[in-house]
């Protein structure tokens, strides 16, 4: 079965350009001339499928690269499973997730993964991959890295936060970064010291600081730093290269930036809502409002530049891609539980839906360019996670992830027409100057005219290689 | 008419993948799934031409963004015109070449433009441009800048050292960038402290120092670290972007780093001589032999580490891209000039032929990827300097400027066996574990089999836009 | 002759403690426990003064490193002569000045010293010192730098600004470090870049843009901070010491700190202008008013935080002492020059008087400390300036150069109470919580119960030996 | 009782004079002019001691500020007691030394302090004070704080290794820093993580690698680099000042420099092995040799510069002074503990008699002036740790604790003469070019002619205030 996506402009990273696209059943088969004769009006009569793109942007599937569905945390469970969950995903032109099999301290890592994949079995609507948690650094865990690399797990997350949970010590990390220095696997971290942010975290409560924006107040921007300049130092001392997720201090991308000059393998992901939101506006919002926007990292203040800061370390490729952490959390029954102290709101955001219209947004206001955003989006991740080839680009031999993306049109989110599962939204109100019209995941439309023609089991487990992305 | 290059590694900067090339004319028209079934028979019937690339990598025409072909420089003429020179290019894989239209001091920019022009047309065997050499920045140099821009010159080279010849003081550096930070056009900068080189110059010469390795000693990493830090600084001061040339000093990178974690546009080249000669094994040769390699700037000291951060700073983006500085001077009759001094030493070295080969020399041996070998040779100089669509990229609608490279041939260089019209090499005896096979300019096969089947006036002037590198 | 001060407490740049000092004729010899025993009573007899200092500050006297007295500028002459400057200085607890001689461009060096000489000889009221500016640097002013070092001259300087008047390029400069680095002298720069300044001012003019705050903006930052770290490099490429004047950018200061960690000879002076005044608030004042405030480097802005980072330079000793830059110019005849343009204002500002007053009111307000005033105004520039041990300490055998400094007096600056030949003040209104109450001058009182009691020619010429201070 | 010191020079921390020195009792009642007739003939004659200090340095008694006396440690106990340890001091010039009070996990803080306060009561030669190691962040130990300041303990180190025994972690830091920030105290940190180092120690013994020169290994410059950029930035964060102690690495020396540049009260102590010994020559020595040098931080690798850079630091007042870590533990029975493991071995040098020495030989060989030697030794010690004025200078009202230092003596340094109770010498065979002539302690001559006049129970305990050194 065939399908052209005619008259439309195909970004890369590297720039765009007027060109066809073939698919032939799951795959990308031809990138041709718009109008071209070289496909015969035999062939073309037997193209099952056209897509005028006339107009709009030709790009690679989106890639999000750090999402929770189902995630158990404190009592409770992320609000999206992989079957609600990557229906928005795809809703938003995301046609892969790479999501967290999650091993809490005192858990069995391969247990653990072995009952992640049975919980995304049959239910994704689009690709979905996984990355490792690795919450107990043992003898066991560290064996158990070299064994999910062949399974297609190549990258490995580690906390320096969450004692008792997922907090590794240095020692631990460093064992784990001299493993991955071996097999190749790519240490994630969360970087904040979590020592500090619970005596900080028990002197605020002491006070009666309960309200949510003591959630960031007590989480400064040191603890990010810190830990951020910590885990790079391991890093050189070992070899292993490090992926730090969710930045949101400007001085933690600082350092990834220095450590970057010197040639280190270094790299780091921020999200929309470091892009967009704030410590003073949204986490400070009056009263319980604010437990919306409680995610760790923290949103972070304007007035110190953090935001702006952020486009810049995504146009300097100090910062190499945006994922959304998305974690969501209804407000009913969930984020509630914190009424009587911000510590006991469950941790998280839910944007999967909305990541590359709200990077979009970026290129509309001059802060990104439109290779930039297929960059950050589609095509750094997919290199990163040991993707590229098969997704991030479109070329001959690549899944048929693709999107039909209109310039022209626009986007409002609201939880009125979200399609998460989740009673609030962290965006409502958001106008966006551009519209994801068509979604291709492994060449069915998915998504088109406003409505949605995927179903769950369609999205295949995507076994990853090693990283693409390596210096 | 058709040309299908089939069974190859296609290569871009950000991967690789397995795929066909369909030319039509001059003019690349697809890209296609191997021994895809989309064209027809009748249609494949119709191919004019097949090139087995099986094994071998497809990469776009290299882009050779700095040459100087019959430069006037001390009394003599670079010894390349744009014929041998453009014919050495082609056999190294280089189907683009932006050389210096040159405005010395004194003279009219756009008379001498016209004229370069003139000396430039009919003669080339692959595309070329040209950035403008401003000499004397005054209210008419200025003024014509704009004029340029519309002429396809959107690239404006200033020199901080030559004095009375070429040299700008830092107000009229001022004045210029004012001029390109409206404009759009970029600046290029070449960073030497002429004031300070011209006392040590002096002084070394009344002491008797007249051998070649003076030329380096004299001219040491401060002067150049200085100059680009100086020309940084305008840069900011005056919102102006700025291409650093020839960047040879580990030093001078540093800033160019620093100054592009700050979000600047600042860019900068390096050359295949400072990333695999020397100042104490080339420059310092006994006697004479060191004249083959008096450039500037200067070849640097390898126990300062110079060579290895030049490619360290090639994976890390901190420099951009390659370039050969192309600047030949046979030893009989110009190199000779300086035998009683290395201040009349022409200044210059011939590598046009060479560039794709030594760059791919550091993918072999693990200095960078091969993707990154694309990007810094064929792909960022496109991008950098307007011509991208059109050159620098495998895709529909570009030029047919299309190289087969294998990696399993070898070359070996020596004044035997090039094709610059020089009576030396600067790099004879070096290995090369690659080759280039095939080489295509607008759909002409001008290299293949070892043979030469180009002409001269095949090559024609390209207009380029402005930068599309800026972010 | 004795002199006996007894009861207060001795400030010294490391701390303080309760003491008595002894003074014979012009000369510190003794200083004692208080009240001690140990000076008979027979001798405490024939003392012959005795200055109660009982709740008061007893302090080296204060050493201004940078006046202009007499200083011809664009046709006019400061307006303070050596007889009134020093008698202003004394006033305000200032025993030794360091003057500048000055040779502009095209004069001869030696003769110029030999006519400051004649113009400050028989006319100082303290003691007092010469620079040397070096406006031309040649074979014959490098000579005479060796001479000028015998005669007590150890200091010169040169200027990276006013072209045809002072400038020196950067090849003239690095011939004057070159041989301040082999005979000894401190290197003293006035870091601007001219060049860009020039361009700057002309354009800001014939934009019309006359009023004195263009002064400041068309000396932005970045032409002090680019002229500062190009001083650096050339004195790290020479190995010459470097002393940068007047420094009012905070990332010039930056700079200088840099060059400190790695442990170059490179230092700063910052003056009360650049502490306590602003471009916004003095320079910006309505009309011809801002024209008291313009000198260079200018004022700079409050809101970019260039003040508080002078501060904290201070006490983190990468800028080593405050002096004034004292060139006063009368509005009435000279800044009037400049009434319909900036470029036509006589550069300048009038403190010797007040130096002291000024730098303590930053220990009122815990800025420094109380050691650290003493540390920068007076000991710091003794040994800076190659006069520590005959001044800027008490101990036995140091002149007798001592303040009595009252840190419950208070003391209001105004035009109607000065003591500067000049008609207005750059310091009206400013009140100081402290209060210079007695001054000695190698033994003399000069200052006491609010009376001056020198006299002109008591200030003897000062031969002054190299830097103490280099590391 | 009246001790003149004649003919000498005073050196202080800003430069040096001809001054004679008057001591009545315990105390200076004056500094004179040589020769003063200010002191009457019939005072003279009533001078019980005159020492001839012609052509020998006078200056301020050294100030050790980092013993260990009688230290436990891994089941043994550092070899000199105070009475020995303070004898050897005194023999060295140093008439001060602070102890470390300890407080081991689990143990009650102000008992321990009582303790050692008995352990040092009655057997010091010289004067004594105390810092408080709390080995045990708590509500108990955090009250003790504010209790040991009005006893005269302002400083509190903590360590950042030794898990289970002293190391704080993160959390407990800050709370330490809170605590420090409001009561004035100096926070001292170990810093070194160890818990990195408990991975590589443990991993090299598993490699079998048990000879001394692992202790260095595991212990990379990477691990006291990092922990010292976290205490830095923990400091920032709850704004305390933080003194660093034993700084080995230069790259930790940096970040302390960077710190300083910013504003930060930071402090760092060098010691003389990290001065002139390393890892590849001592503590790399063949068998067991190395022992010797086993400490912690360890010698570092002089191939990679940081024995210059600690002189350089020294130089630009980026570490402020040299402790010597005096913690002595002879080979036979102690080190011999470590003989089939590094991991046992007691880690420790003792150099408490030869620290003025062995800076001194900086002064010889030009890396540091003589000023700096007294700064570094002397002075700052005591503005540092609280007793400057009493201590740490030579003038009226301070105690008599004066070194009369020969710069034309030479000292051999071996354990067959040094007074140390330790049976082997660090320094075996080191020459140097001065000699400690005479030590006065609180007016006592407790060393001249090369013998020792003073006495157990004559040195007393020194109630420290706050630091003096804060900016
Ligand atoms: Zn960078
Ligand atoms: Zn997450
Ligand atoms: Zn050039
Ligand atoms: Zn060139
Ligand atoms: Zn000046
Ligand atoms: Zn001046
Ligand atoms: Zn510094
Ligand atoms: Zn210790």
């Amino acid at each position: 079965m065939y399908t052209l996506i005619t008259g439309g402009t195909v970004v890369s990273s590297t720039g765009s350009g007027q060109a066809d696209v073939l698919i032939e059943d799951e795959k990308i088969v031809a990138v041709l001339e718009p109008g071209s004769g070289v496909l015969g009006a035999t062939f073309l009569q037997g193209v099952d499928r056209r897509i005028d793109a006339t107009g709009k942007y030709v790009i690679p599937g989106g890639i999000d690269a750090h999402t929770h569905m189902e995630m158990p945390f404190g009592g409770t469970f992320a609000s999206d499973t992989f079957e609600t969950g990557t229906r928005a995903a795809a809703w938003g032109g995301t046609t892969t997730i790479v999501d967290f099999s999650v091993q809490y301290t005192g858990e069995d890592v391969l247990e653990r993964f072995a009952a992640w994949h049975d919980k995304a079995a049959g239910k994704c609507a689009i690709d979905y991959a996984f990355h490792q948690i690795i919450g107990g650094v043992d003898d066991v865990s560290l064996a158990a890295m070299d064994t999910l690399i062949d399974e297609g797990v190549s990258s490995f997350k580690l906390f320096m936060a969450y004692k008792d949970v997922f907090l590794s010590d240095d020692g631990q990390i460093v064992r784990a970064m001299q493993r991955a220095s071996r097999n190749g696997g790519l240490l994630m971290m969360h970087a904040e010291n979590g020592s500090v942010i619970d005596v900080l975290q028990q002197q605020a409560l002491e006070r009666g600081e309960t309200d949510p924006i003591h959630h960031g107040l007590t989480r400064p921007w040191q603890t990010e730093e810190e830990a951020t300049y910590r885990a790079i130092r391991l890093s050189e001392l070992t070899g292993a290269p490090l992926y730090v997720v969710h930045v949101s201090a400007k001085q933690a991308a600082m350092r990834i930036a220095e450590a970057r000059d010197t040639g280190q393998n270094v790299f780091g992901e921020t999200c929309p809502q470091y892009l967009w939101l704030s410590l003073e506006e949204q986490l400070g919002a009056p009263g319980f409002e604010g437990s919306k926007w409680v995610c760790s990292t923290p949103l972070r203040a304007r007035v110190d530049g953090h935001q702006e800061h952020m486009w810049q370390a995504l146009r300097t490729n100090d910062l190499q891609l945006v994922s959304t952490d998305h974690c969501p959390f209804c407000m009913k029954g969930q984020k509630e539980l914190g009424r009587n102290s911000f510590a006991a709101i469950p941790n998280g955001i839910g944007s999967v839906e909305h990541r590359l219209d709200l990077v979009y947004q970026g290129v509309v206001t001059g802060k990104i360019s439109l290779s930039r955003w297929v960059e950050i989006c589609c095509t750094t991740p997919a290199r990163m996670f040991g993707m590229y080839g098969t997704k991030g680009v479109i070329a001959p031999g690549a899944d048929a992830d693709v999107v039909v993306y209109d310039p022209a049109g626009r986007t409002r989110i609201s939880v009125d027409t979200h399609h998460m599962n989740l009673d609030y939204s962290a965006w409502e109100g958001f106008e966006i100057d551009g519209h994801v019209d068509t979604v291709i995941s492994r060449g069915l439309v998915v998504i088109d005219d406003g409505e949605y023609h995927g179903h769950a089991g369609h999205g295949k487990y995507i076994r990853r290689g090693l990283s693409q992305y390596l210096i």
